[in-house]
């Protein structure tokens, strides 16, 4: 198995960084091959615009959708783009870690899905969901909330985390993924905000690391997070036994 | 009343752009005042990192939330982040001018979450949700899809809208904003891919223009996105008459 672990925080003594490092060597142990997508240490550029297009499809109106399919047909997508598609490419497996920060990806992350998810090369109006480009892999979050657990619980504050997490797993099922459920490490701060001490800060990684050590040596005996697909929907692209308009009109 | 239009589109003649013109010409035809935070075209930097942070709380550990608080208490906060703030604590409205991309706001908008609303300064533990300080100032979306409006709804493949939506609203609600129902214009795609000519985007723009400026010239009847507040939780931030714990244990 080939893996690629794509790894979204600015600092390298954090607790993400130490589970990405957990991600790498319980995955090497199983004999897979690993890469580090490092978005943050390789300074990946996270906006997608007209700078990062030398020879446009259309120099007086910039689209994204335009120029990246362009690219593609020109041989001339950015050379980091590039770069990770060809990581995508060779991967059976693909880890996003990530801490949860407004109730979503850090825009580092973001700006990855807008930059590397290219239409036309990686798909297009009938190439998605179920008939994606990477159909056949699979993807899965390891994300750290600031919140404890029950705050991220159904009725909990901090909101459900099966919410906050959905447009980030659809858009992996979009690109043709199979989602495994994700990895949530809870009650994660930053130093100087919510440790008293080194010691408080290791005890709590240390039981991370165990749990998700557990998760990544039973991975290939996980459950797939359940989307609808082309068969399930009628022409409109509407759920087909739940088409308002068979019900309503 | 002021308003301030935080816009994110890379492309000045984009349907959003022109969205954003129509925003501040029907406020202003009411008599606000209206600044637009152009994020793409001032060169906004959308990713949080320590290389914002000159005079460091931790040099050795690069914490976001530690590093947002220290420089708020050290008058050290990054140029373009206080100008942000100074738009915001003067504003009565804010709208929020995107595309959905990845079933969410590109990147650049992320980065301005990730960037602008810090902690310490902004929020704590405690000022949150109905405590947040910009509580008693409206916030809405305005986004456009590429997807018509029935690949959005309750079960189309687009994903419903509202679920969309929802980590941004409830990002906006976390900060305090009374949140107003989005506008969402549908079946927007850039130069070159949906539409055969000018006279098609024009047409499709106008019925969105007309459509936009008559919910933005009711603005002040709008009724608010409701949700859960400090009032309907418990000691452990679930909704108290949910609480697992109080049925299941």
């Amino acid at each position: 198995m080939h893996a690629l672990i794509v790894h979204c925080h600015p600092e390298p003594q954090s607790f993400n960084a130490a589970l990405t490092r957990i991600t790498r060597e319980t995955l090497s142990a199983g004999g897979a091959s690993v890469v580090i997508s490092d978005l943050y240490a390789e300074g990946f550029d996270p906006f997608e615009g007209p700078s990062h297009y030398t020879a446009r499809a259309d120099a007086d109106y910039f689209s994204a959708l335009a120029e990246q399919r362009h690219a593609g047909n020109n041989d001339s997508r950015p050379a980091d783009v590039k770069r990770e598609i060809e990581r995508l490419e060779r991967a059976d497996l693909v880890v996003l870690q990530f801490p949860l920060w407004w109730h979503a990806q850090p825009a580092m992350l973001k700006g990855w899905f807008d930059r590397v998810f290219v239409y036309g090369g990686l798909y297009t109006g009938r190439r998605r969901y179920d008939e994606g480009h990477f159909r056949g892999k699979r993807a899965m979050l390891s994300v750290t909330t600031g919140g404890p657990a029950h705050t991220f619980s159904p009725y909990g504050r901090g909101g459900p985390i099966e919410r906050l997490l959905w447009p980030i797993h659809y858009s992996l099922h979009y690109m043709g993924f199979d989602v495994l459920p994700p990895f949530v490490a809870h009650g994660i701060q930053g130093g100087g905000i919510a440790y008293q001490d080194r010691a408080a800060f290791d005890a709590h990684l240390n039981d991370a690391k165990t749990r998700w050590a557990e998760r990544l040596r039973r991975i290939d005996d996980s459950e797939r997070i359940p989307f609808t697909g082309w068969r399930d929907w009628d022409d409109d692209g509407v759920l087909a036994c739940e088409h308002p308009q068979r019900w309503l009109g």
